[in-house]
């Protein structure tokens, strides 16, 4: 029972997973900046946009993204019913799930091929295959689901910026129709406010009912340039925070952090080989170099999953 | 089901810009519907989407959408600056305020051409221009700031469906960023939920400032089959509740009726020349034909804003 109220008590009832230090200093700081009433850098409740990146910033990525193993198990069923896939390249080390090997395949041609095996699928029956599989799927080192690889002091962060009149948004690399499958649950974001990698799409009618159909051909692939882009055109607003974990978000975190009035760009550091992976400019799927380079110069925040959160999973 | 000997005063404190009569009855029917717990046809707050077409639909398109008496100005600035545009077509026409001739065009034009006066233009810098005409441009015909020329029927049935758990969306082929400008002054309703005609952008860097310019190539025209593409692109929800005015709506409309459960497609007939314009087929900027005609088929309530507003502007 806690009976006395001083600082570190006050501090500890929020962000309770992030440690203190200058990380979790420098969000409060920026939330208590934007929301005070008469402050300059006062931003009305509406105009708060906070934009997070997906995979390695809300969850695992390592040693892949999870829709890489949902593929992976997608291109299983394909290759039960044409085995000659077994022998073909990149369908052989999808099979074989050869971590050398797919991360120089690149994270677009595997998305793309994600896609792929989804062409000609109305948008409503992939969603029950990806939920169907979410359900299920387990990470090959933490041995919980995928869905469970979720970090703990982001969905307090998100929370925690959402009472504090944010509308928080996703946008990510991967798939939009994968994320909406399990963003709501997970990160209290409902599917409208999820900006990802899509294919183009086709209106027809199937037996009188109107349907959107899923093509194979890319529509946006939402990384680098194209996240403020997408940003521009989903949202309309620049953002007031950014967080990401790679080079791919550093577009994203600077069209944030050069913005006028109080702005917060943070990127998170994988260096905690214990209880998650400890990586950055090795991993080819998505890099972590010029953003943690030239973190200084670009004002942006690193968060060291080590040291800043004393909890890493929910 | 409920019986309430009261129900006619009941349904006069809702909408109360809506004369009793078979469309009022059918909006609070649906919404009945979707939001009575325990209901076959319930759908929780989260999921209820509702999409409206905002030229003729959330307010006046005659005699031409208010985008482009923008464009027009815009064009009359150019012409101060090179006078053989005055000599030009499409120049001509515009700067004459050509209403036989403009039409013609086709409504994807005139919005490329508005685009294109903008090309080049970093996003925020449109916002302002937008925001200084709506905020003095006239209706030719009613003499009322365009921005006032909304539909005050329309403007309570958003606020009915909000406090309602719906997200009310706009689904336009206008210009997104033109009708930001306004929406959530003008409907309540934030940047992040207008979905509009758009261009292609590019993220850089202007004296080390990010920024996402604006480009002279049509990312989107968001009209026809494109308005339930895009919702599936930007919302990712089927609509419960769709309104257009136009066969551009048509695929939208459908899309929202052709889904499960309790839906609602509603379809404005401009009928009112005393009040407003009685127009439907003949207007070649967004014909109202095919929506009109099968609309019993489609199951499309028609509004007719003679019989069922007792009130049009706000």
């Amino acid at each position: 029972m806690v009976t006395n109220t001083n600082t570190s008590v006050d501090r500890d009832a929020v962000l309770p997973s992030w440690r203190d230090g200058p990380a979790k200093q420098a969000i409060v700081s920026f939330v208590s900046a934007v929301t005070s009433q008469g402050s300059a850098t006062f931003v009305p409740p509406g105009q708060r946009i906070a934009v997070f990146d997906n995979d390695g910033t809300l969850w695992c990525e390592q040693p892949l993204q999870a829709q890489v193993f949902f593929l992976i198990d997608r291109v299983k069923e394909l290759a039960s019913k044409d085995p000659t896939l077994k022998d073909r390249q990149p369908y052989k080390a999808l099979l074989e799930q050869d971590f050398k090997t797919l991360p120089g395949l690149g994270k677009q041609a595997l998305f793309e091929l994600s896609f792929a095996t989804h062409a000609g699928m109305p948008e409503e029956a992939f969603e029950p295959i990806a939920r169907g599989w979410l359900a299920g799927a387990k990470h090959p080192k933490f041995g919980r689901l995928f869905k469970d690889c979720t970090y703990r002091p982001q969905i307090e962060l998100l929370e925690y910026l959402r009472q504090h009149g944010f509308g928080t948004h996703i946008v990510s690399g991967g798939g939009v129709d994968f994320i909406r499958a399990f963003a709501e649950e997970a990160y209290g974001i409902p599917r409208e406010y999820v900006v990802g990698s899509s294919v183009k799409t086709r209106f027809e009618f199937h037996d009188g009912r109107a349907v959107v159909t899923k093509l194979a051909e890319l529509d946006s692939f939402d990384d680098h340039e194209s996240k403020p882009e997408n940003i521009s055109l989903h949202i309309g607003r620049r953002p007031l925070l950014a967080f990401g974990n790679s080079d791919g978000d550093l577009p994203m975190l600077r069209y944030a952090k050069t913005g006028t009035g109080a702005r917060l760009a943070l990127l998170l550091h994988h260096d905690d080989a214990d209880r998650e992976f400890a990586y950055d400019r090795e991993f080819a799927l998505s890099p972590l170099a010029e953003a943690l380079d030239k973190a200084d110069e670009y004002g942006i925040t690193v968060v060291s999953m080590k040291r800043d959160w004393s909890r890493v999973f929910v």
